[in-house]
């Protein structure tokens, strides 16, 4: 058989029967023969590329862009300038229907064909070409393009998009296109809490030092545990088994699976990260379907980053976190209004003013001019009760962690972050917790909403950044926080009469690969003398026995986060760094450092300067990762109330899409 | 708030009102302040120990032994012998009865009082005493204790043990017996395969490299994902937050959470391993029930091992292998009868004949003598077509894995692994795999259970021992075998008219910290010169791309378990080891061996001999050690058919036990 990663996709494809009823004798694909990375991660095709790719889902009535790409390259000759391709045609039929002219059959104007080129990057021996002393070098791609802007089928069925180009070539895509489906009964609000990076060890973990037990069974399990249903998401990538948490909530957020890095569009491969062809995201839907139906968002991230953009924007490329804020209020070219959500509240108050802002404009001000109300402080915010929209920034980058704005409060004096932007200090007493911020979201979405309802998309995202860096205590720290905020919107729910309306999912977006193995007694590890004495600090299996955590003052979090045994927890990957399992009492843990040569060192000032006092643990990630990355493994996915049953059993990430807007009738 | 593992379980114990309607005024516990461990894992009070422990859960009518346990020690004089407890009393009440004496109340002769001495290790430090050049001992307890055999209650309700001692001191413990409950409609027969050792991310890992996709979205998932339910199962032991196998096979085969290495027991202190005080297993059950139900056990590890074993034994020392084939037949005293399985299939043969089997007898002709009827290869268990009682041992010691059966099967020559004992080699293509032990243990199970249907536990036992030594291609093979295997068992159960009428479920006993976060590029790898270039082979995010794996055949497998792109997968524990993400092609890995010195470094040997080329892992584990451990993350469980929804959610593992008897009705 073929070895590499093109087998299994060009021959998964060619055999797939799942998305159509009959086989097409049209649909096939000859696969790129060689190279490690698909072009664009979805162009299976030697030459041609489709994007949405084959095997596409969309609702009847969902909006999208259509992209072609005709990929002109010589893979022999490194210096030859290719030759892009002139002519192609771009033709669509329906079930067994006739060919139509793609433009003919969307009514659509014919749209110009743009050229340009881009470096194909086939091998991890061309990506790391300077440390190899290789010579091998990116393919140089020549591009003719067409896009098609805001399509829609107005049935249902199998569509194939078919790209007919040079003498006898052509490459088709295949889509399906469904109606909704009807729940038992409609959500009218729907909550979607989203743990970034959170696998089912880390709720284990949660659980084992928040929850009561006599002798291993627990008093009662977290606040989800009993929700309806329960079921698991998978989180591929179009391009990657892994997935980073721009392309995953963005799966969520539109139904279609894109690359990492990607929101709301297919990664195209043209220079400019705002032209890519774009999907319509949950809220855009609501606000064309349902617009009288509230919508907030709301996170411990800043809140240009992926996981809140990706219900409001649409770019190939995360990391532009100034156009992102500007797409908040004026949306992006070729598409529908912006979603303006009713509710918007996390960090980042940088990207609103001042030198990171776009083009250095004020959006605080355009913010009060398009009639929201703005607080900047957990007391305003608390104070808040008006049914005016809420924008609400408390701090620039990333709200602290549940221990610094809790336990380690001195922590973040010093900082600087004031959200005004003016290089004062917000203290973490100052900012807002996942509970503050999701109860307030849902008074102030309920009043707007009405009989219509809202949604909200709540994050816990510094479970995720803490797990990167194996500070994994104020990773479980932030979890344990949203399962206090789960348990409090559930209050709030039944106490405001919402609660047999309200589908609430919680799932997360990616794993990390986070487990417990055993337990440390930390102090015993502290005041070990050599490498066998640290050792022995640690117990597995009927030495593990139980860890120190407890909740004396049933406030949901253990009381000390320090105690003298502890768990004995890590993940499989990482830079070289030293665990010594205490919690970083200064601030978050940098794991790992550049050294004078510009390599990757356990950072000696890790574990509150108590270099050496940990074990080593060595490298096993490519050059350039100074933090973990994320894991395969499926997430969970917790359900409860109307519509709940069809978030049972494994889906895949982009099928939350069509499960949440089925839920709410969308 | 109090440090240690003591304070999270008693006070966790103190304001427990899950088990009782209301809190009764006589039940409080006085915790043992100090000490890393419990005595025994389940004696929270100073000197009193109540097994099985408070909080246990039993059904009207099932068997237990009461053991009671009064320990006297001196913790500050180590060189003291303590003076026995001499007199005290047992009571029992139910509800807001009156007290009554324990053998009154159970209508049971007055149990002699037992004495013996166990040393008590406190704490890691007197574990490792040696080690630290510390003086720290053990404490010597002396117990004095009686036991009352085969008890039950008669009636549901809550139900209080209290041990009074020395001047006005008692312990009581709590007990809640509960009555069948209805499922909505009757399983016949109960399938319940074991994935041992296997957690959400292996499931993640076997879906990828068995089945194909475009894109990342995959055509089909795995043949048990679309059971009707999928929960959840929490595996602490009764000791500690860590399972080994035994223990936690055991708390699904009795509804008891019990301590690590026992079986259908309570631990209790005493030097014995079989006059603990001991659970009725669900198998036991079902002969004392449902006498016409057939009972099969299948499993690819060695038939003394425990998940087999907790089918028909009581020690609480698995290691006891002799003892525990000779329970196979003979039973335990002071118990119900043999469970006699009606088809016993799996490895060690050792055990049945020759200088490992008990007192040297040969259990082989005792088993004839019995009515089963027995074969020693594939070929004959294939051949079987009887309605006898069937036993297959098909090699010494654990099966081969799948790979060893099926791809490097040269590497099963010279193993001496006969079953007749003799020495002669059992090669893998004479050991049957599960799927054709579970097939014909069901062909079997039909003919003798006939309408009163059978109970099958059918367990892939190598996934677990491969992952402890990091072969993950092993364990993943056997995890896709055991796919395979549902996948046939469905279409038999189809096909036999079976299917409506069967629960079928899948879990796993506990997890290991498995996960994968990229992709290696093993060739590039291979070739590497230095460790640059060794971590520039691994590709994370989007330079994972997808791996090399593909089922072209369409048997279920991947075509090629050593693509040139494979899966960077690890574990978050274990002895110094390298990882090259290569196939052992000369059998499964050791990954660390002792030096010279008795210090256990990575295996020279390791990855066929190709020391060096893979990246170094470090130790984190305590002395010792030479394989990675357990993890404690949740694992999985999925059910299909009458009753599967006793089985969704998130539940404890000894809650199994309970969800199995009642969907049987039992």
């Amino acid at each position: 058989m073929k070895t590499g990663l093109l087998a299994i996709l060009s021959l998964g494809f060619i055999s797939s029967t799942v998305l159509a009823g009959k086989h097409h004798s049209d649909y096939k694909l000859t696969p790129d023969p060689e190279g490690q990375y698909f072009r664009l991660g979805a162009c299976p095709d030697p030459n041609a590329c489709i994007l949405p790719p084959t095997e596409s889902q969309f609702h009847v009535g969902g909006l999208f862009d259509l992209r072609v790409e005709l990929h002109a390259y010589d893979k022999n000759s490194r210096e030859s300038t290719p030759v892009p391709y002139k002519s192609f045609k771009t033709k669509v039929r329906k079930d067994n229907g006739d060919w139509v002219d793609a433009s003919r059959y969307f009514h659509h104007p014919q749209p110009k064909v743009e050229q340009w080129n881009f470096n194909w990057t086939q091998s991890l021996e061309v990506e790391y070409a300077d440390l190899l002393h290789s010579d091998a070098k990116p393919i140089d791609v020549a591009v003719t393009s067409r896009i098609w802007r805001k399509l829609k089928f107005d049935q249902p069925g199998t569509y194939y998009v078919k790209l007919e180009y040079g003498p006898k070539k052509s490459y088709t895509a295949r889509y399906k296109v469904v109606e909704k489906k009807k729940p038992k009964r409609k959500a009218k609000n729907v909550i979607l809490f989203i743990s970034d990076g959170t696998n089912v060890g880390a709720i284990t973990a949660a659980r084992a030092i928040s929850r009561q037990h006599t002798s291993g069974k627990y008093k009662d399990l977290l606040s989800f545990e009993d929700f309806d249903e329960l079921g698991h998401v998978i989180t591929n990538s179009v391009d990657s088994l892994l997935t980073d948490s721009a392309n995953s909530a963005s799966a969520y957020a539109t139904g279609h699976k894109s690359s990492v890095n990607a929101l709301g569009v297919y990664a195209d491969s043209s220079s400019d990260p705002f032209d890519d062809p774009k999907v319509e995201l949950l809220t855009e839907r609501i606000r064309r379907r349902q617009p009288k139906k509230a919508i907030g968002i709301a996170t411990t991230a800043y809140t240009a980053d992926a996981t809140p953009s990706a219900w409001f924007c649409h770019t190939r490329k995360r990391s532009m976190s100034a156009n992102i804020i500007d797409q908040l209020l004026h949306g992006v070219k070729n598409w529908t209004e912006p979603v303006l959500p009713d509710v918007f509240l996390g960090g980042g108050a940088e990207y609103f003013s001042g030198k990171k802002s776009l083009d250095g404009k004020d959006y605080f001000k355009e913010l009060t001019k398009s009639g929201y109300k703005s607080v900047f402080n957990k007391k305003d915010l608390k104070k808040y009760n008006g049914k005016d929209k809420l924008f609400g920034v408390f701090r620039q980058g990333n709200l602290d962690t549940w221990l610094e704005r809790n336990v380690y409060v001195n922590n973040t004096a010093g900082n600087g972050a004031h959200p005004d932007n003016s290089g004062k200090d917000q203290l973490g007493s100052a900012q807002p917790g996942l509970e503050d911020m999701t109860i307030k979201a849902l008074e102030t979405l309920k009043k707007r909403g009405g009989k219509d309802g809202f949604f909200l998309m709540s994050e816990a995202a510094s479970v995720d950044k803490m797990f990167h860096v194996f500070d994994h205590s104020r990773g479980l720290a932030d979890l344990v926080e949203l399962d206090v905020t789960i348990k409090k919107t559930v209050e709030w729910l039944k106490k405001n009469g919402e609660y047999e309306d309200t589908l609430i999912l919680l799932t997360a977006d990616h794993a990390h690969s986070f487990d417990v193995y055993g337990s440390v007694d930390s102090e015993y590890m502290r005041k070990a003398k050599d490498e066998d004495e640290k050792i022995s600090a640690i117990g597995v299996y009927q030495n593990a026995g139980f860890p120190g955590y407890y909740d004396k003052n049933g406030d949901g979090f253990p009381d000390n986060w320090n105690p003298k045994v502890t768990l004995a927890f890590g993940t499989n990957n990482g830079p070289a760094h030293h665990e010594a399992w205490r919690v970083s009492a200064n601030g978050p843990r940098v794991p790992s450092v550049s050294n004078d040569h510009g390599v990757l060192v356990p950072n000696p000032k890790d574990m509150g300067g108590n270099f050496g006092q940990g074990l080593l643990v060595n490298n096993n990630l490519p050059h350039g990762n100074d933090q973990g990355v994320h894991s395969m493994s499926d997430v969970f996915i917790y359900a409860n109330g109307p519509g709940s049953e069809l978030f049972k059993k494994t889906f895949e990430n982009w099928e939350l899409f069509f499960k949440m807007a089925d839920a709410m009738d969308l």
